[in-house]
């Protein structure tokens, strides 16, 4: 029987679905669809291909009462900027929950990914960070930093953002586009050290293997969301810095265990309980900052339950948009 | 960078490729290929949803040598034929080796799969199944059982072809549909065994969790393919039979020790060892069948290599087919 299917390009994508406040809510609730237990997540599908410097991750969740669920492809080929390609590609694949028909193909690039990622870091600060955050500071200089210092200005509407990154040149880049998009101070930091201390809130996006973020760098009242692990090996937060704040949350404990933060602290002989996740916390199962004096560490590796939501908004918000094929 | 990709539906995908000699070929390369060692092939993702009686596999291989990889998603959705859908729907991506980018969607609702499999049963016939076959047959009546008859006569041209099915109704159009197909004699066998004792060449294509096939009813001189087993419980074959074949061959040992005929085998503490793959029979470097009176089995699960060689096979067939999208 043929039905149809909707196929969105990356630029259609982009004019309906932003990084806003809706958006958070959206990525809110699939987190608290994850700690209700019934949210069916398998392990990420990962395919390293060293001979071509690539990688390919396949992530997937059914969240009961969502009317659809996604497959999520992203290939990263860490060679395509030399070709004049960006490293990060991929697609969203919408599948009807009821009868597991195709019901949508989202070419965004990437596109998805990077909003549905940082509108998680906005739920952590949401949940987790103090509530008065003057200073925000962003440990890396890519599209996730400029996301995730966007995303927490939505929810902790600070005045002054601090960059670090290993490049001074795109640090000042990353800075100054910081400052423009969300009309705040915006500063270069040559020492991350400096950059903690100075900061309420604090972000990690590297693809880091050594620690860029040092346990004796904490002060009270901090607290941070680290998003660049996402691969066994990948590590930016030391971890003694784990063991010694008041808060340690994941996003899921399965993930953050061989790819996230946790995979090096436990590796350390530290954390070796069972961690709470965030979904939890927005649930109300767990408890979060008990007072404006506590750290925190919230450690987000990206779930598949984030792209079931963000595509089953993305479908809802473009009922008729694209290109209808019929198969 | 915008660059284009290639929207294929299932009635382009039926006109451009079928089941043919060319099929097989194709798909006798993959196995040869996972022979070499060099193929990526990650575990399939297996996503399992009791509560809509459904389940999602991701399946993906890359191939050195080979332009593209696929990744094929297969939703199975078992109350679907109360709506008036198929059980079995989905979708193939094909990727460029080179950067990951998305190049074609083939929007086959499983006709890709379908056929792939199928070729898989006429590589396993080739280089297994006794030279001259008179006589197949099939146990079970649905799209596979047709294929898989049509495979295997590309390869052995038999003149006659029995079917035997738990319903006797579905048996008799199927053997009716074959005998019409590949113009041979054709009849239903109530018995099983009958079906076995009579034929050179049988195929099992059920969904069974007791096995449909005994080892009692082996004789010199047969040749089975047992591709209905795909999923952790599933047995077609009774154990004891792959443990007096002369021959026992799988696909993939990984996939069929958790999803195929071995492991119920294994369960039961037969069949320790480590046996051969199909694809290092067809490289030479295990033994097939050495005798016409040999036994051999052939355990077929299904691999995400076959899914990337006829994905990239497709490309090369329908370079401009279907819609292209700029994304």
């Amino acid at each position: 029987m043929a039905h149809d299917i909707q196929i969105v390009t990356e630029a259609e994508l982009k004019e309906a679905v932003q990084l806003d406040l809706t958006t958070v809510d959206v990525i809110e609730r699939a987190f608290a669809a994850l700690a209700g237990g019934e949210v069916v997540m398998p392990p990420i599908l990962s395919m390293d291909l060293p001979m071509v410097n690539g990688e390919v991750d396949v992530k997937t969740a059914y969240i009961p009462g969502f009317d659809g669920f996604a497959i999520k492809v992203s290939p990263g080929f860490f060679d395509n900027p030399r070709l004049g390609l960006p490293s990060l590609n991929g697609l969203m694949i919408l599948f009807s929950a009821k009868t597991g028909l195709v019901e949508a193909v989202y070419l965004d690039n990437g596109y998805l990914t990077d909003i549905r990622t940082a509108a998680a870091g906005a739920v952590a600060a949401r949940h987790l960070a103090p509530k008065k955050v003057d200073t925000a500071g962003v440990i890396g200089t890519g599209v996730q930093a400029r996301l995730q210092m966007q995303a927490a200005h939505l929810v902790r509407p600070f005045t002054r953002v601090l960059v670090h990154g290993r490049d001074p040149a795109k640090a000042a880049q990353c800075a100054a586009d910081l400052g423009q998009a969300l009309g705040v101070e915006a500063e270069v930091m040559t020492d991350a050290a400096d950059l903690v201390a100075q900061s309420q809130l604090v972000v990690t996006t590297t693809p880091a293997r050594d620690p860029v973020l040092m346990a004796e760098w904490l002060h009270p009242g901090l607290h941070i969301t680290t998003m660049g692990s996402d691969q066994e090996g990948k590590n930016e937060i030391d971890p003694k810095a784990l063991a010694r704040a008041d808060l340690y949350v994941c996003d899921r404990v399965s993930q953050c265990e061989v790819s996230g933060e946790l995979e090096a602290a436990r590796a350390a002989g530290l954390m070796t309980g069972m961690p709470s996740e965030l979904g939890q916390i927005i649930a109300g199962t767990a408890s979060g900052r008990i007072d404006d004096s506590d750290i925190t560490i919230c450690d987000l590796t990206g779930t598949g339950a984030q792209d079931t939501a963000i595509a089953t908004h993305v479908r809802a918000s473009l009922p008729r948009a694209g290109q209808i094929i019929q198969t």
